[in-house]
């Protein structure tokens, strides 16, 4: 009984996570209703995110210059920011959320959401190896920190675990972000003064 | 900070209804990684929903034959279905659900989600206005009989009692469906026996 489009829609959208087929039936219906200009003013905003890649180096996504292939984004190719200094993080939110303190110089290895239970996925396994090289190539084999921005959850702990037996053989020291944020909070919800301060107070 | 495809995809997003901006933030980042194969299959998706067009009667949504310009749906159309017996119904879910029952030979008028204080929108006025004119020019100033399929919940009647006054001189007799449905509860999830139930004491 669905039409065709409908039915296309609804099975495209709720694969997405957090969109059920209920949702994605409901959206179906209304954006059909919408008219010729607002439908391709949408199906452009998805479009467009093709233009996007993702930084060679932390894999964070990002514009790339006209032309230039796959590169470094604006972080990775700043000469100021300390190669030395790397912030493990989960979202690309928790990286511009750290971005906003305007205290941490270094540069991020953007891992995606772990998993509960410490195991890597294999995107994520391949994102540390490409840390570790950079590491050996770059840094004359142990970056002088690498700091654990990862949300201080029971969850968060248990991975921090794991990525720390994978990366101590690398950095002179490993910290994870001061717990100036609140237990079982998260790290994008945090105001700018308490992620400054759970950064000062790194340990 | 955000890439301007991320910020143009957020904007567009989070407009609609039930998607906020951390989801529709956190949805771009992940469509952003898909790939142009995939990014192309949801933004065709989109488009998709252009092809589609509202019944020029009931005011459902569906594919129109080609170079029929604005047309009947295919309940409109069917000559076997009593052009004298309406359903008034909000979600075009709820005529799925109604017609799996099979006890229903009349045919719908889409209104669309009602508000809680029983005021119409203005789109909603203009379906009651075409409703009436139907009625006056094809059914002789009277349907048979009208139906609120409408939720039985405490704004349903509200609502049905606003459409009541609106309607009571352009049908012999306006009915509701029978309380078959658990009151509280929604047309979409009834099951078929429930809502047939329900359409054979509709009072």
């Amino acid at each position: 009984m669905l039409p065709e489009p409908i039915k296309k829609f609804v099975a495209v959208f709720s694969r997405l996570p957090s969109i059920g087929p209920r949702q994605a039936t409901r959206l179906a219906f209304l954006i059909a209703s919408f008219g010729k200009t607002k439908i391709k003013e949408i199906a452009d905003a998805v479009n467009s995110l093709d233009s996007l890649t993702t930084c060679a180096r932390c894999f964070r996504t990002f514009t790339p210059s006209a032309g230039a292939g796959r590169s470094l984004c604006s972080i990775c190719s700043d000469p100021t920011r300390e190669a030395s200094l790397i912030a493990i993080i989960e979202k690309e939110t928790d990286l511009l959320s750290l971005e906003k303190t305007k205290q941490f110089h270094g540069w991020y290895l953007v891992l995606g959401d772990l998993r509960k239970t410490g195991e890597l996925e294999p995107e994520q396994k391949l994102r540390l190896q490409s840390l570790k090289k950079f590491i050996e190539k770059s840094l004359g084999g142990k970056a002088e920190e690498i700091i654990f921005a990862i949300n201080p959850t029971v969850y968060g702990d248990i991975n921090s675990a794991f990525l720390k037996k994978e990366l101590v053989d690398y950095a002179k020291k490993i910290t994870r972000l001061g717990r100036g944020i609140p237990t079982g909070g998260e790290i994008e919800f945090a105001d700018e003064n308490t992620l400054g301060q759970a950064l000062e107070h790194r340990n």
